[in-house]
């Protein structure tokens, strides 16, 4: 059986399987009200940016912990999406923050598809924040579980 | 040893934490810009509340998994600030989706300590969605670490 | 509808029911190897006690956090089994160690169900050691879900 | 400064550190009791693997679900050794279980650290199954944080 996760890796579609999913981010009003972008959606994962603004920090001038894990569930999702298509939902994720984002980097969320059956995908993501000075620090670290809905 | 948790509970200074945490969200820019609010702040823990708008949606109408996410980090945080003090970091979390909360929804996140020590709290975190009907349905639950940083 | 769950709570099968559960656990060579007892299965969740013994130790003479960590999944699937009957699988689990458990000690996991629908349960668990001195330590505080397997 | 970890990689010590490590693993009388073996620890991280037997099952002919916790719980642990010293405990972790893994196969864990400071690590660990056809699958999927106990 061919799964959609090889088809996106080898397929002409491929471009198109990234605009679809540029759609779907582009459907969330909480990823534009936050600025996400979606910068990889192939056959292995997905990875999606976001540039820190001053409205994303906590009380420490640092990017709130909710940040960080709002890009870990989406990031994951959009993996889960490679390996099941788009009818899918998180099941659950467990998160460990590393360091703190400092204001002013641009957040990068990386995220692979560890195993994948018909039905479920469990993912990692890691999530690091390339500074202005270009130097990258690692912030988080990240494992889930995304889910197929309805009739295969 | 009395600990700061139980001094939340039986001292007169009660109100002036539940104040001081009220200052630390106001804080927050992140906070601030989704509208969250802390409604309990106490020797179990501490609750946060945040009205669903529309820009806190995903593709399909419910809330953004992020922002359920955004809410567990915050609430266990504060969990364990009830029981650590305010210099704490959130060490990480796991959470599990349970339902979708709908667009319109009051979101309220609660927040407990299970156990801690001096330097670590493990806090666990049930988030519902009150209705406009007000039903309430059950969206997540979480459990997550919280560690106290620096000297004590 | 009336879920299995509520089943197990109010008929007269609910005894039966912990027999069942009971011939599940006696057919875990691995259970039986360890010596672990069921001590409650009912409507809200399922209790597994182990005596600890000299070979469930690691290096310092405290449990080994792998018997936590089996009697945290095996708990936490009983109990999602009071929930979604006996075809089910263990999707995942979060645990946060606590405080070691000393040589000598009886733990105890106690499990509850936090949140089911006819497919998938939420639960959670905490392991206590009971000493021989009759005091209680928290061990371990964990999450997991459990899924149903096959048709329904 | 020159962290323990790459004081493995790079200083003649290095198989000296893999005895030692055997030697931890030698004095858990649960490791023993299971059979688990350490074929890594180095720079990265380390594999344990254990042998299958008859009495690591569950009611189905496939291992405990609470033996692949043990081997993410004693895996990451180790690998966390690598990068912190000796002085450590599991703070928790975060275990999806994939596929089951079938009698007489043996059980592979292999734990990589994600991130490490002085104080702490983040690892994340693969669970495979090498059946006796020489056919591998992949198990469950892990992270956990260690954490350096003492003083420094």
């Amino acid at each position: 059986m061919s799964s959609p996760r090889e088809e996106h890796t080898q397929s002409p579609g491929n471009e198109l399987a990234l605009a679809d999913a540029e759609a779907v981010l582009a459907a969330q009003p909480f990823s534009v009200l936050l600025g996400t972008r979606l910068t990889r959606f192939d056959g292995t994962g997905a990875t999606l940016e976001l540039d820190l603004r001053p409205e994303h920090l906590q009380q420490n001038g640092f990017a709130h912990g909710g940040i960080l894990a709002y890009l870990a569930d989406n990031a994951l999702t959009f993996a889960g999406g490679t390996a099941l298509g788009p009818a899918i939902l998180t099941g659950g994720l467990a998160l460990d923050y590393l360091r703190p984002a400092p204001a002013g980097a641009t957040l990068r969320a990386d995220a692979t598809v560890v195993h994948h059956s018909r039905r479920r995908a469990v993912c990692r993501c890691d999530i690091t924040a390339v500074r202005a000075d270009g130097e990258t620090v690692t912030c988080a670290a990240a494992q889930g579980t995304i889910v197929a809905v309805g009739d295969r």
